[in-house]
């Protein structure tokens, strides 16, 4: 047994693939955002544009979140100090919740130390908790969805992406008895589009099945109040349980599920992912209070950035290049081949200090390597004309092909 | 198919067995910790001591850590923005990783959003990267090992606690060419035990296996640089993967596994729950850094809580209170019934401002129930004193029995 060949070979295979990932080393400017600093591969910080941020609506750099987490650092210090059970539950963390439960109109909420915790240690529990319980699980779902499925150990049936018919099929082949769980995203990140959720809901009324939603990349940028796509559409009351993120239009870190009373103090009853952990720094959560406080007012940053991703989408598009279909402030470009995507990030870093990661297998499919570009409320049309202007170049240069202009 | 009625009786159990959880509303105050507010049950905030956190050496309070995660705030922002592949790797992240493998005499190292994931994400992608994979897991390890394990779908074999023995007699019943893991902790963090390290590792190379030890409740406080027991009693070099926590002595929120490159570039790739999350804010990742290089350093913390743990111990005993065996900074109060610890912790908390939450399954096992208190360098002898006559005057009440004086 030689376990550094087994290391080896391991690794191997990714650089074979081309998809060995390696970290940009960067430093953003509080501030300045999308302007940032580079570190690697430089002798010292190099400046460059961040066109790869989940941070959507520059939250993270916002006056009132960074001001509340000052305040919570001098108030109460740096961490929780514990599990939510045991030492780690502050004032912060009730109120935090509360703002969450009112943002999605139910009973309560729970707070996690991230999406992907949220998502694993939910959906896992949740089945385990339903004797027999089957999963109807969207192909495209989010690992972190994909990983709580799997851990419940329940039985997961997969319908093809958005595919309702598919689904219906799925729901009607299943013992009318039995628990289901319906696990869905609202945005799907990697292409920009939006689940049917009244349709779906409609089945799950029908099969009388629970519904789960992830509104990671939609919580703080649709809706009145940025309740996420599931307000925009009214349909926030038919979902059971509504998972979100922290870390992306909220702009800190964590995640959340809100839903009635009873699931929520099962989850947090029962769910190891939940109990066993320090809970999120106070710091942290003064910080996504004010952020949520914020979005529910106002939808300035919401407005600028969907103006942000339809001009950049259009710009793509009259370029000639082959900007994917996208409902949402997601604006994709298809490469199809992961050598040739980090190519082109490679060259954008290096030559025009443009930062936009290449996204390759396990993310997307193979096959469908792209890169994914997240303007925001403060990219400004110069920013887009560069940018366009750099891909139409390195498109030229890497003989890749433009369309016609759109 | 009725959901509310399985989600009623799930947590009717829970209110049955006397271990339903009521979260203690708290704020900390920064720079008088111990002391704190408590908003439960009460009109406004009240005045309380906490006796059970993890931030076992108040570096949460400390001024090094407060004065970096300020700075970082105001240079970098609230979050990172993204996940460490796309767009969240910030130059902090990389120095923290620098810093964290120096701390463990490793090549390098890897941070995660919590110890928790730490330890799923670790275990589970290790052992699926090995082909047949056996994993020999201490009977007391923590939730999010066991979680890890049973992600990876390998076979499980549990020995004895500490009992090198049985571990002996189960590694010898695999064949030699089957890839092994030994997966323990330093401290047991309930118990205030401590593993026999060396005596493991010898096992392991003798029988040809990994070691993955968790330190998470000694890193920072035990050995000359704060690098846990493995570095107290020298086997840190002997050690495969050493995973450790943010949250608890470096007072902030995180958590890391310190290994050769290889490894780590393994976890780095393979793991979903490292790949596919949004990365530990800068502004934790500043205080951690800060933390981290101090108690390099500086052993005043360290040696102030381990006398403040040995004083504590010493009240206890000297007053016939049920202390358990510990050779740890941990200080733990046998009750043995989950209604009556949680009684004893509600007296102090109403009459007399003592905050030590009670500690039941699945925490401990059934019918070890206790109190857990983790004195630090800012508790003083008045306060234990104080604690103390309460503690005997409640013994006295609900005729729970001294001891004689030891």
């Amino acid at each position: 047994m030689n376990y550094d060949q087994i290391f080896d070979s391991a690794i191997d295979r990714l650089h074979e693939e081309g998809r060995y990932r390696v970290f940009i080393d960067i430093m953003r400017n509080k501030g300045a955002y999308p302007n940032a600093r580079c570190f690697h591969g430089h002798n010292g910080p190099k400046p460059i544009t961040v066109w790869c941020s989940n941070d959507y609506l520059c939250m993270g750099q916002h006056d009132k979140v960074i001001g509340a987490m000052e305040a919570a650092l001098h108030d109460v210090g740096a961490g929780s100090g514990g599990t939510r059970n045991i030492g780690g539950n502050t004032h912060l963390h009730v109120e935090l919740e509360r703002e969450l439960a009112d943002l999605h109109g139910k009973d309560t909420a729970l707070l996690f130390t991230s999406g992907y915790v949220s998502n694993d240690a939910t959906l896992s529990t949740l089945a385990k908790l339903l004797p027999g319980c089957v999963i109807f699980s969207d192909e495209l779902n989010h690992a972190s969805m994909i990983a709580g499925i799997r851990n419940s150990g329940c039985e997961k049936k997969v319908f093809r992406h958005n595919d309702v018919a598919h689904l219906e099929e799925l729901l009607a082949s299943v013992n009318i008895d039995t628990p289901k769980l319906i696990a869905f995203e609202s945005v799907y990140s990697m292409d920009g589009d939006v689940a049917p959720i009244h349709a779906i809901c409609d089945l799950a009324e029908k099969y009388n099945a629970l519904t789960y939603i992830d509104e990671v990349h939609a919580v703080g940028m649709y809706g009145a109040r940025g309740g996420g796509i599931s307000e925009r559409d009214n349909a926030a009351h038919r979902i059971d349980i509504i998972e979100g993120t922290l870390g992306k239009a909220f702009g800190v870190m964590g995640g959340y599920i809100a839903a009635s009373t009873k699931v929520v103090d099962c989850i947090r009853s029962y769910a190891p992912g939940f109990i066993f952990t320090t809970s999120l720094s106070p710091v942290l959560v003064a910080g996504v209070l004010a952020s949520v406080r914020h979005l529910k007012e106002s939808a300035v940053e919401r407005n600028a950035q969907q103006r942000a991703a339809a001009m950049l989408k259009l710009k793509f598009a009259e370029n000639g290049l082959p900007v994917m279909d996208s409902v949402t402030h997601i604006v994709p470009l298809m490469v199809g081949d992961p050598v040739r995507a980090k190519k082109i990030s490679d060259i954008l870093l290096a030559e025009y200090g443009v930062y936009v990661q290449p996204i390759n297998f396990p993310t997307v499919p193979r096959g469908t390597e792209r890169l994914r570009f997240t303007p925001g409320p403060h990219h400004t049309e110069a920013m887009m004309d560069e940018l366009t202007a750099a891909l139409v170049e390195i498109w030229d240069r890497l003989d890749l092909g433009l369309a016609e202009a759109a």
